[in-house]
């Protein structure tokens, strides 16, 4: 088991040991967090204690044995297939660790409820099969936040550090210089994330104390504001942040979800003296007009259709399309029954998504950007084939490779919604419910549309069947499809 | 009004009057094809045939007019912008004067209603607001089938002849050698006009003759012949195919679509002596293999879970389906009631279309041929980044413009639908009821889904502002988008 490392290693594609150890570190953190819960327990008193600290404990022995099993394998030189089979198969791994607590609490929740729970929590998806959750055990409510929490950060640092060097999905856009190689992954993912990783500390803080102050209570502050920076959406309450009825405090909570849909590097950036980064990129210009555009559309529907004043109107719209657009699901009311504009409207809205290096998923913003770019220089070329036009992004010129990528995520996107659309079908979903519920899940929104899965509903009435396609569309959209779809192909396990 | 023509036109990028002629030209032809309609109105003792006459006399005055007016002015040098021009204005203003008939016949219909038809029958979608079809009278029927025969022919001869040359949506890819200068345009067309109108008027010929032969009278099987094979989808019935409760017509209605849904210049070319061309082609394959899995997955979920007899459930699968991926339309049954899993799939099966330079809509099988190409090569590059890999439709490379505006077509057709759904919504039609009415106009189909405008129902019930935005979806989605969206770019009306 425990051979010395050699430079053999670096030859072979496929070589497991540093990812083992790499998966081993990361189960130990994992591990670590199931302490809280424990303790929550304890403190109020419920079983589900003993539960915390034996999958804890499982956890920790087989993250420390992989650790111990694999120690000295050399992390820093991955190659590209090293990284992707380490990119899915991490968040597999950690979601299977994940879900335990959830198999064998109190609540007895079948495998594949407490698979999708898992995975939709640590996807920073949202959309749950737990009803009753006034009653629920509190550390388990607590496992659920931190699974979002632990996730947002998870795919923050993926998206700044591991994709770009992937080249996924036209994420090459965003590589920095001297990062070019992908040799460099690990290195670059522990600098990034302790820097990322203290400002999403401090955003949630202050997120939890202003949630604390505008009048919830310090369990229910501090769950809200792990799920809200996270852009996650688990809720302690059934009926989402509506049971707390305070304008204040979705106000509150439409400000940090913006903050989370932020790329997290413009914070560094402008902390380290750029300040005017946070208004000049692209990214953050077009997500908040499109922000901006949802919650005028819906303020005004509320308006004239419903006829509610229009501050009442401004903060419904602006608070369930904020949740919407950057995945993170929570609800206050049924907005399916804002009319047929706002179903439609809600629907697509959950494609969009917020930035990239954010918290949130979907097709994201920076690709509506290419796009928009691309398709405006294609009409300019048809007009005047013998003109020049150059499609820019963020002020640089889109290679005709990334263009490419972009369009090609965009496409696989489109096909695997499809695809998880008419599977959920096939089980007997009626179409809104198919639909919507295979766009939440790709998309890592939360809730789905309609009488079945709609936003003051959840998934627990969906047949077992659907809950695993969920899972997997979850992951396949929080690895923005190519990182899973590589591993599919043959060509991939070639030498 | 009649000036001599001067080499200065060629100049003039903006330059109507070659444009003008050609409209004259086609309304011409338009006006004469009133004529058939007026006769059987005649012979069937039916008012309607001064409507008929009076409305042809007005199209031919307009058409003569626009000839005389215009004649000597040079169409064979179009510029790249008047050949956009002229191709929206011609479909735009042929389907203003097909509508004449619908506007003052007998139905007395409204001008939406009018338009909407004519719109509907020149672009072969086939979405109908007419009911009570057999006490209709017998011109306006024939009216109907002969808009959308004429719509067939003149959107396979843009597709060969016009598109290519515009390189809209990648049809570049279909440019032939001696083709790549716009100058050619018309010559070409009229060539290629006869060469594959003769064909067209073959299958149709054929196709009436086997209809009535299986049974149908020969008013039916004319009108279902120039219906069927310009997969346009109107029906001289209410129940559509249904009314004729037949095995061999609908085999035989099978066999025309597929026949009207692949590219007429292969029959050209395999007539020329090349006949394995019809099997080899890359779009003849793929278009194939869709068919016969969409008959095979609806005639298993009709085995499986209505418990039809396998024979019955292909007779039905095979109808059905073929008529919604070739844009055709008819319908037997309302698949609607087919499950879930039915209503999801034919609402993605309305998107795919059937292959270009044949009579369909859609996004087109060649577009996902080289989307897969595309898709497949990124994939690969993903796993080596230093390899080589080479996307290709039909054993040839795919430049990378042609990638780039294959894809943006995708794109847009995509953001067209969602912009077209949202307008719907906003009038109030329901989800499914939004989304399909969207693609099915879009994608030339015809019937929506749903209980408002599902295939054994018709569109007369929705908004008459729905009938506008539908009928302007259907010329968008016939021009393959970017023709239109070209005119609403800023940039063209600049010098």
């Amino acid at each position: 088991m425990n051979r010395r490392p050699t430079r053999v290693q670096r030859q072979n594609p496929f070589e497991l040991r540093p990812l083992l150890r790499v998966i081993g570190l990361l189960l130990t953190v994992l591990a670590c967090f199931m302490m809280p819960p424990m303790i929550v327990d304890l403190v109020y008193g419920h079983r589900d204690w003993l539960v915390f600290l034996l999958t804890g404990g499982v956890t920790l022995f087989v993250g420390v044995s992989l650790l111990l099993a694999n120690r000295g394998s050399i992390i820093q030189a991955l190659s590209t297939r090293q990284a992707f089979i380490l990119t899915t198969s991490v968040w597999v791994v950690l979601t299977a660790f994940a879900a335990l607590p959830f198999l064998y609490a109190d609540q007895q929740m079948s495998l594949a409820d407490a698979v999708f729970e898992a995975t939709s929590g640590i996807t920073t998806t949202g959309s749950t099969v737990m009803s009753g959750l006034e009653e629920a055990p509190p550390g388990l409510l607590l496992w659920r936040s931190i699974l979002q929490w632990l996730g947002g950060i998870g795919i923050i640092v993926m998206g700044v550090a591991v994709l770009p060097l992937l080249s996924v999905g036209g994420m090459q856009l965003f590589r920095t210089e001297n990062s070019d190689r992908s040799d460099k992954i690990l290195p670059r993912a522990g600098q990034l994330a302790s820097a990322i990783g203290s400002v999403y500390l401090l955003f949630t803080l202050a997120c939890a104390v202003a949630y604390a102050v505008a009048g919830m209570s310090w369990f229910d502050a501090i769950n809200h504001a792990m799920t809200t920076v996270a852009t996650g959406g688990y809720s302690t309450r059934d009926a989402s942040m509506a049971a707390f009825d305070s304008a204040t405090i979705e106000w509150i909570a439409v400000a940090f979800m913006f903050t989370g849909a932020i790329p997290f590097v413009l914070y560094i950036q402008a902390l380290g003296g750029e300040p005017g980064i946070l208004v000049r990129d692209t990214q953050v210009v077009w997500f908040t007009g499109i922000v901006l555009a949802a919650w005028t559309l819906m303020a005004g529907t509320l308006v004239v259709g419903h006829g509610l004043d229009p501050m009442t109107a401004l903060r419904h719209a602006a608070f369930n399309t904020t949740s919407i657009v950057t995945g993170t699901g929570y609800a206050t009311t049924d907005f399916g029954g804002w009319g047929p504009l706002a179903v439609t409207f809600f629907f697509f809205l959950m494609c969009v998504g917020g930035c990239t290096g954010s918290t949130t998923g979907g097709i994201k913003v920076f690709r509506f950007a290419v796009l928009y770019a691309i398709a405006r220089t294609q009409i300019l070329r048809l007009i005047q084939p013998s003109g020049v036009f150059l499609a820019t992004y963020n002020g640089r010129l889109i290679p005709d490779a990334v263009a490419i990528s972009v369009m090609a995520f965009f496409f696989l996107f489109a096909l695997s919604f499809s695809v998880i659309a008419l599977l959920l079908s096939a089980l007997g979903l009626d179409y809104l419910t198919a639909m919507s519920a295979a766009i939440t899940s790709l998309a890592n929104v939360g809730p789905g549309l309609g009488p079945v899965v709609g936003p003051v509903l959840n998934f627990s009435d969906i047949p077992e069947a659907a809950k695993w396609i969920m899972a997997f569309a979850m992951l396949l959209g929080r690895l923005e499809m190519f990182t899973i779809l590589v591993l599919l192909a043959p060509a991939f396990w070639r030498k």
